[in-house]
């Protein structure tokens, strides 16, 4: 790989950015991008993706991008974030085909742009060997909610109702490697609606990453508080055999969050019909609890460490 | 390595840094970081350092850290940017020893800290082989110098005298892989220096990453003109046998600038005393050669592509 040639490449396909996201006034090429600094906060996420860790060999490229770049942008959603700008790297297996390099870079350019998100910068480089497995890296940079409320794991309080958006489990396709791991839809268009309609009366917000149980079992460490959860009223994608399932699967990329009792949530958030489900409540303690039938069961070590 | 640990780690050493530098709003922990937003123009960048192609193993990763850091920060110094914060991954090799990573978050933090860049935020996960090399990125955000000017590769006109800082050649030591490459100082008070007292008389600058044939051909492109150096008055650093090394082997991270004529550059940069030597000129046309005695020699093709 002539990674000058690519550069070069991704320096030309990015001519055109700055007139299409004003705020960008310089993009790829130089030694720095230069950006219009956000009115408000910026958030700030950068997260990877790593091959036969997070995607298996032979998965499509595009869909390495997409995950790639949605997983950080995941991560704005969860701080009721709209995204700014981004950069990404790749470090790419000796050998890598120079054209595979170059979609990749049109892919991750691309779903940047699809989320709004311009790429305004990266870097390419290659991997001492062949069997060195391609791994990604997104750094996100999102604006704050207009209203300035930026919501983390620790403001969950004691009577706050939990709720969680769509559906749980069986993100990744065991036989396949394929799912909606790779597919999933950010829940940007959410996160905003929330902010929109209920204010700093949303409280917490995580998005699931590692699973229902240990990211749930977050917001409990990072509030102060306990989390108790209704195994009945875990929302499972079709096919998802039992609530551990859908609460250790992880992968979801759905949002969590934890907002006043008084908030009267719809069954569905309007703008996007995603369903928004009611699955347990905010207490005074510690920990994270999924009650069953037959008892309480300990949530906070489900899911992936990872 | 238990990432979670690791992570938790991170942030509870991080617990004080909102108070160290006030524009941090929120540091690592969360789903993101929030920092206040520059008063400037932003600048933007992201670099990574791979084991086997930027460091050889057995480096101490004290080193790795920091070259993965400086790395970055000498693209804001390229900017003629102030750092305002960074974010890291760490993509490790199966089987590495928590304690390294732990040492390793450790010095990421110093670095950034040392150059006044908080790490607000950052990434660790693990790569599927022990043989997978370790690989480090950081994505670091500076703020324009407070004259508004960025000094971009694109700038340089007809006429301008060419400079570089300090002196080059010879940053990889073969024998031993250590070397300057591990410990150079970003030239973020150079840059600063130059910014303050010439402004935008600093017309085109580029830190020496690939080499300074590569490099200065960068700054000829992207300003549509022609640069040509004199072989004998590039300065290089003791035992470095000749323009050609000087001039190639790259990794110096020095600045090479294009200023107006007009400017009167001292020898020496007054707050640092870091040399400051005049080593060609801006011409009309394309391309960049070195001229000797013998005649002119192509530069533009010199150096690294990495």
């Amino acid at each position: 790989v002539r990674e000058s040639e690519l550069l070069h490449n991704i320096a030309q396909r990015s001519a055109g950015m700055t007139s299409g996201f004003p705020h960008v006034l310089l993009g790829p090429g130089d030694d720095c991008a230069a950006v219009r600094p956000p009115g408000g906060s910026m958030l700030l996420t950068v997260d990877q993706v790593i091959e036969r860790r997070h995607f298996v060999p032979g998965t499509p490229l595009d869909l390495v991008a997409r995950k790639a770049v949605a997983r950080s942008i995941s991560d704005l959603a969860a701080m009721g974030a709209t995204p700014w700008c981004a950069l990404a790297t790749g470090a790419l297996p000796a050998g890598f085909a120079p054209s595979d390099a170059d979609a990749l870079c049109v892919s991750i350019k691309k779903w940047a742009e699809h989320w709004l998100c311009p790429m305004v910068g990266g870097d390419l480089a290659s991997m001492p060997d062949a069997a060195s497995p391609l791994t990604l890296t997104v750094t996100a940079i999102g604006v704050a909610h207009p209203s300035g409320h930026v919501v983390t794991r620790a403001g969950a309080r004691p009577g706050d109702h939990v709720y969680v958006t769509g559906a749980l489990g069986g993100s990744f396709d065991r036989a396949t490697g394929q799912g909606r791991h790779l597919t999933f839809e950010p829940r940007l268009r959410e996160s905003a609606w929330l902010l929109d309609t209920f204010g700093a009366r949303v409280h917490a917000m995580i998005d699931l990453s590692d699973g229902l149980g240990r990211d749930a079992g977050r917001i409990a460490q990072a509030s102060g508080v306990r989390i108790e959860l209704d195994a009945a009223s875990i929302p499972r994608h079709p096919g998802v055999a039992d609530w551990r399932s859908a609460a250790g699967d992880g992968e979801d990329y759905e949002l969590l969050f934890c907002i006043d009792h008084d908030a009267t949530v719809p069954e569905t958030c309007p703008p996007t019909g995603t369903p928004l489900r009611r699955i347990g409540v905010v207490r005074d303690g510690r920990g994270c609890v999924v009650q069953t039938d037959t008892g309480s069961h300990d949530a906070g070590d489900m899911g992936w460490d990872h």
